[in-house]
C-alpha cells in the first residue's frame, strides 16, 4: 500500500472546526449586512488576476509575496488584496458603472509570507469603498467611517476609537520644515508612535539627521490629542498642502457630526500616517480601547489615484479594510468571542414518528429557525448529547406518549426545564 | 510611457456588472439560507490544497485541469471541487467532529479547461453533504433531496423534477446479464439517454458488442417511468446487488414521503447513472420541466468511500452539488432571471439637510432596508436618475419645504405616485 497522504491543514491556510467556523461566519454576515444596509453592493472579482495587473500596484514586500500559477498562458496569479482588483474593475467598467460606485467585497487574499500567529497566507479581508468619477466629496469619508463604526457597534466587542489623520497635514508640515525628501522615512517612524512611544520615536527621528527643533515640532504635532482642530489652526502653518489638509479635517468634522457618528467612536490623531503609499488625504486606524496591544483592526482613507497605471481618468476613492481572519484570531485570543456562541442548530426534533417530526421541523423552519431532526433508533440520552454538541437551545420531543396526546414536550437545554404544548400550536 | 496594462476579464473567469452581481448574490443567499435552515453548517476550507490530495481523488480529465502554484515548497494547487477538500477535512478531523456531520460550502473551484458558454475555469459550486460515521441511514438521502427541492422551490424558477436512480440496480442488472466488465461504458451511454434518445443509445450499445436481447433488457430497464418500484419487482432479478438496490429504493420512497417532499418534485428514473465513479448507491439529477435542454442543474447521491486514500475508517456520505455559476448563466440565458430584479438600494434619501437626511436613513436601516443618501449640490433630476439606475423603489424627499413642515415626500418610483408624511412617523 502506498504512503498515507498528508491531510493536515497547510501552514498559513486556516481552517476551523464547526464551532469557530460558525462564529467566523456570523462575523462575516454581520459585516456584510451592515455594508449592505448602507446600499453597498457585493462585488465579487476572480481570485486570479493577470500577474502584470498585480505587479503594477504591488509595492515593497508584497511584490515578492505573490503566488503565481505554473505553466499558464494567461500568466495568472492570486490577488494579494481586494483594492487592486477593484482598481482594475473600475478601470475596465468605469464607462458603464453608476457613480458614486459603492461596493464591498469580503473575500480571501493570498500572500506568500512566513506564517505567524494570526498572520496567514490565505486570509479574509472585508473591504468597503466608495468610488467617484472626477470628484468625490468628504461625505464619502464620513459615510465609510459611519459604516465602520456601525460594524464595530454591532460586533459588540467593546469600546473602540477610529483615529483619523490627514496625510496632507503631515506632508505640509514636513514641507514647511524643508523635510519633504525624508517624508517616507518620517511617516514610517511616526506610524510606530503608538507602539514604541515618544522617546524611541525621537531617537529614530534624530538618527535620520533631523535637528532637535524639527523633531520637537513633528512630535508635538503628532501628539496633539484634544481640540486638535483649534490647535492646528494655532500652529499657523502657511504651506498650501497643510492649509488644504486642515480644511479637509474641519469639513470632515462637520460631516461626521451630520452623519450622526457618535463622538465617542472617533478622534483626530495626527500620528496616523498609514504605511501604504496610495493614500492621499484622510487616513484612519481603528483601535479597541481596552486592547490597544492588538494594533489597528480596521484602516482606511482616501486615495485620489486609484486607477493610475490602468487608465488616465480620475476615479477618487475612499475605502476601509478589516483584516477579518486576523481580527477573528485576535478576538478569540483575548476572549472577546465566547466559545459555542453560535449554535449549529436552533432546535433539534426527537421524534418516534419521522413524518410528524418533519412537519414540526418545517413549521419551525418557516419561523426562521435552523432545525435538525433525530429520528433514528438511538437512545434518547444519545440524542440529547447530540443536542448539546450542536449547542441547540431547544429540543422538541415527540415520544409515543406525546404523539398519542397530539402534544410535544419542549425542553430548554439551558435551564433544563420542560413543558408540554399542543402540537396544533405549531402545525 | 509604458504599454497599457490589460484590464479585461480573463477568459473563463466570470465577473459581473452590479445588476447581475446582485442577482447572483441573492441566489447564493437563498441557497445558503435554505441549507442553514436544515442546520447544515458553513464549512470553509482553503482554496489551495496540497497537489497530492487533489491527485488522489482526481479522475479522468480533471487530473489535467488542476491549476498548480509555481515555486511552492508545499506543492499547492487550486481545488477542482469541494468534495475532495471535504474528504480531507473529514479524514483529518473525523475524531473530533459530531456525526452525522452536516455541512454546506458555497465557494469557487478551478478547472483549467477550455472555457465555453456557461463553462468556466473559476466557478461557484453550492455543495451540501451529510457524513456519517460507520453507518448512515437512507434518511440522509431523503433530507438532502428535501433540501434541494426546497432550494428550487424558493428560487421560483418553475417546475422541476429530481430524477432518482440507484447504481446497485444498474450494476446488478448488468451482472445478471454477465456484462459487469462493460459497466463503465454502458453507464456512460445510458447517462446520455435523455439527451440522445433511445434509438441512438441502442446503436451505441450494440456497437459495444451487446446482443439485441441484452440491449432490449437494458433499455427497457432504463426507460421504466411510472410505478417503477412495482415494475422492478416484476423483473424478478435475483442478483444480490439488484436486490439490495431495490430495497434501498423502496425505503427511500417511504423516507421521501415521510420527509414531506412533494411527489411532483421527484420521480424514479433508472437511466440516471451519473458519470462520477464515487457514487455507490442512490444517484440523482435535477431537471427543469420546461427547460430539459439545460441538462441537470443539481446532481448528487451516496458515496460510501469518501475518505478512501486518506484514511481507513468508514465515513459514508450523501451529498448534492449545484453548479451555481453555470446555473446562473443558464437561467439568465433562458430569461428565468429578470434584469434589475434586485435593487442596489431599497430607498434613496434626497435631502437638503444632510443631518436630517441621515436620521431618516438610519431609521429605515433599522427597519432592515438598504438605504443610500444623496446630499450633494446636484439637481433633483440627476438624483432621480441615480435612483432609477440603482433600481430604487422608493425615494424620500426632504426639500426646504418638507423640512420646514417636518414632513417628507415619499415617491414611489414604480408608479410615480407621491405622498407626504410626517417625519415623526420615522424618526
Amino acid at each position: 500500500m502506498k504512503q498515507k497522504i498528508k491531510t493536515t491543514a497547510v501552514s498559513g491556510f486556516p481552517e476551523y472546526l464547526p464551532a469557530d467556523q460558525l462564529l467566523l461566519d456570523q462575523l462575516k454576515q454581520t459585516i456584510a449586512e451592515t455594508y449592505r444596509s448602507f446600499a453597498f453592493i457585493p462585488l465579487d472579482t476572480p481570485v486570479l488576476e493577470r500577474r502584470e495587473v498585480l505587479l503594477a500596484k504591488a509595492g515593497g514586500e508584497t511584490e515578492h509575496q505573490i503566488y503565481c500559477l505554473e505553466n499558464n498562458s494567461d500568466d495568472l496569479a492570486l490577488r494579494f488584496d481586494l483594492t487592486v482588483p477593484l482598481a482594475r474593475y473600475i478601470s475596465e467598467y468605469g464607462g458603464v458603472l453608476t457613480f458614486p460606485f459603492k461596493r464591498y467585497q469580503i473575500a480571501k487574499v493570498y500572500r506568500g509570507e512566513r506564517p505567524q500567529k494570526g498572520r496567514y497566507r490565505e486570509f479574509y479581508q472585508a473591504d468597503i469603498d466608495i468610488i467617484g468619477e472626477g470628484l468625490l466629496s468628504l461625505g464619502a469619508e464620513a459615510e465609510i467611517i459611519k459604516v465602520i463604526a456601525t460594524v464595530f457597534e454591532k460586533l459588540a466587542i467593546g469600546p473602540f476609537t477610529i483615529k483619523i489623520g490627514n496625510r496632507k497635514l503631515l506632508s505640509g508640515l514636513l514641507a514647511s520644515l524643508n523635510l519633504s525628501e525624508l517624508a517616507v522615512e518620517i511617516l514610517r517612524i511616526l506610524d510606530k508612535l503608538p507602539k514604541i512611544g515618544e522617546h524611541a520615536c525621537r531617537e529614530e527621528l534624530e538618527k535620520l539627521g533631523l535637528n532637535p527643533s524639527a523633531v520637537k515640532e513633528i512630535l508635538n504635532f503628532a501628539s496633539l490629542k484634544e481640540n486638535v482642530l483649534e490647535k492646528l489652526e494655532l500652529l499657523n502653518i502657511k504651506n498650501p498642502d497643510f492649509v488644504v489638509g486642515l480644511g479637509e479635517l474641519q469639513e470632515l468634522a462637520e460631516c461626521l457630526a451630520d452623519y450622526g457618528v457618535a463622538a465617542a467612536h472617533y478622534s483626530f490623531d495626527l500620528s496616523i500616517a498609514r504605511g501604504l503609499d496610495y493614500y492621499t488625504g484622510t487616513v484612519w486606524e481603528t483601535f479597541l480601547d481596552d486592547y490597544p496591544e492588538l494594533g489597528s483592526i480596521c484602516s482606511g482613507g482616501r486615495y485620489e489615484n486609484l486607477v493610475t497605471g490602468f487608465n488616465d481618468r480620475a476615479f477618487p476613492g475612499v475605502g476601509a479594510s478589516i483584516g477579518l481572519s486576523r481580527l477573528f484570531y485576535q478576538l478569540k485570543t483575548v476572549g472577546l468571542l465566547p466559545d459555542l456562541a453560535v449554535a449549529a442548530a436552533d432546535a433539534l426534533i426527537i421524534s418516534a414518528d419521522r413524518q410528524r417530526g418533519e412537519e414540526l421541523a418545517d413549521s419551525l423552519r418557516r419561523q426562521g429557525l435552523n432545525v435538525t431532526g433525530a429520528y433514528g433508533p438511538e437512545k434518547l440520552k444519545k440524542k440529547l448529547t447530540l443536542a448539546n454538541r450542536l449547542s441547540v437551545k431547544t429540543v422538541y420531543l415527540l415520544g409515543e406518549e406525546e404523539l398519542d396526546a397530539d402534544e410535544v414536550s419542549i425542553k430548554d437545554m439551558v435551564t433544563g426545564s420542560q413543558k408540554r404544548q399542543a402540537l396544533s400550536d405549531f402545525i
